[in-house]
């Protein structure tokens, strides 16, 4: 049964204009994952893309992955039919008795609403965005590297910490001491022809536009490597860049007070994924 | 306004009984905090100390503090007149704007409810339970350590591990290969008359059960030493015991197929704390 389209406020939980379960294991323990999408003129860009980390999160975690089509019919009930919205997607272990260990037969929660599209200056996109290295090192867990899951306090904190810098995107560090990404964002370095960003096997979100570099880069005739990144190897790239599902690309013009340039390869990337009529 | 006692299937909302915000924080990031209390007859054992913990907790995530007032009087609501349960308590960061950046003015969100309390078999306490090292290394957050936070999904797949062991709790190394404790309990290791624990500067919660175990020692004679503890100190320990606010004291009597015993300063701590009498 398909939901019907509601207003931007609505949020839907389990397919009904609703609140949540307070015994939901989304809130107890961050047991969940999630996907922030951005919704253009009634359409989710790269929506397949969400579903699918969601469903690699799924995998992960063990938690049943919900039907793709039920989801993509509430993504739909939801998203303006016109205009610029964020699409947040939520899907947790639901709802169990207390204590960490699943429930032998978990009921997945969806949850599906909007939220505002953030107005950023175009000068992000044409010109690039400060990077300030943060303190906060970010804790290893590889077995939650890579998804979205919602225990996202290192980044909150690390927001925190941004606050009181004049920086526009923070840089986070691992306990090991190598590059993960932006609070919100995944990073990538130009060296020649080649793509580097962080290979995020002990932390860190592989984002979506991530994925959308790596794979159409090639179209411009550039590589991609993943890797282990020291902080010295940024300093040394031609190009820095950070991507996001949301704001797209944008080259860092500053790291930590260091200027740079929007290069050609960023921008490049830009006209080919179409952020340059999104700025 | 007290909130009107209610049955232990309702839980409260900021004083009322419903559900949360799909928007609330500490569903969207884990952007909060809980407790997990003991209610027998009436009372929540070590009350003030979970208000503590929360306070702290509260304190380190710059989280407005709700007022301890309305928490006890919402807690003393949900709470059974009679028999156990588990009462559990949470306080988010509220409801707030997509992203990870906190609002600046939070409003928090408090979230009070009870559970089922766990049946344990009585040779748990009497004789000890088994308890295997988890291949899981929890990552290392010192922002975070000790406080009781929302973030438990590696304890979540730390339960799942521990599954398919025959074992009654699993043992936690973070990624520095020191001991942090039980996937929902803090250890001591028991050498002539000190008592041994895990400092938890790096990860790890800081339970209202250790902090009574490590106040109240003295007057049984004994010392306590809150350190970086190898996995090898253990096999010397004289004695080793976990701690919950749930279960109290156990000894433990087998770890990784060696076998242990109850020694007599952890039943000599059951004694003392009241552990005898809730077995």
């Amino acid at each position: 049964m398909a939901a019907a389209r509601s207003t931007t406020t609505d949020w839907l939980v389990d397919g009904k204009p609703g609140r949540v379960n307070p015994r939901d294991r989304g809130l107890a323990y961050g047991d969940g994952l999630f996907e922030t999408m951005a919704a253009v003129a009634g359409r989710v860009r790269w929506l397949e893309h969400h579903l699918d980390r969601l469903a690699e999160g799924c995998r992960r975690l063990a938690i049943p992955l919900p039907d793709r089509n039920e989801l993509r019919r509430e993504i739909e009930a939801v998203c303006p039919a016109t205009g610029r919205a964020v699409v947040k997607l939520l899907v947790t272990r639901g709802v169990s008795a207390r204590g960490y260990a699943p429930p032998d037969d978990p009921q997945a929660t969806r949850i599906v609403g909007t939220a505002r599209w953030p107005a950023h200056p175009a000068s992000y996109y044409t010109q690039g965005i400060e990077l300030r290295t943060l303190k906060l090192r970010l804790g290893e867990s590889p077995l939650l590297a890579g998804i979205k899951h919602l225990c996202r306090l290192e980044q909150v904190l690390a927001r925190i910490e941004l606050n009181d810098l004049s920086a526009q995107e923070g840089l986070l560090l691992d306990t090991s001491g190598f590059i993960v990404g932006g609070t919100a964002s995944n990073l990538f370095a130009v060296s020649g022809t080649t793509l580097y960003t962080p290979a995020l096997k002990r932390c860190g979100v592989s984002g979506v536009m991530r994925r959308v570099v790596l794979e159409s880069c090639g179209q411009l005739g550039l590589s991609a490597q993943e890797a282990d990144l020291a902080p010295e190897a940024l300093g040394e790239a031609d190009e820095l860049f950070l991507t996001n599902a949301v704001f797209g690309i944008w080259p860092v013009r500053e790291l930590d007070g260091h200027s740079r340039r929007a290069g050609e390869v960023t921008l490049r990337l830009q006209q080919l994924l179409g952020f340059n009529r999104h700025a």
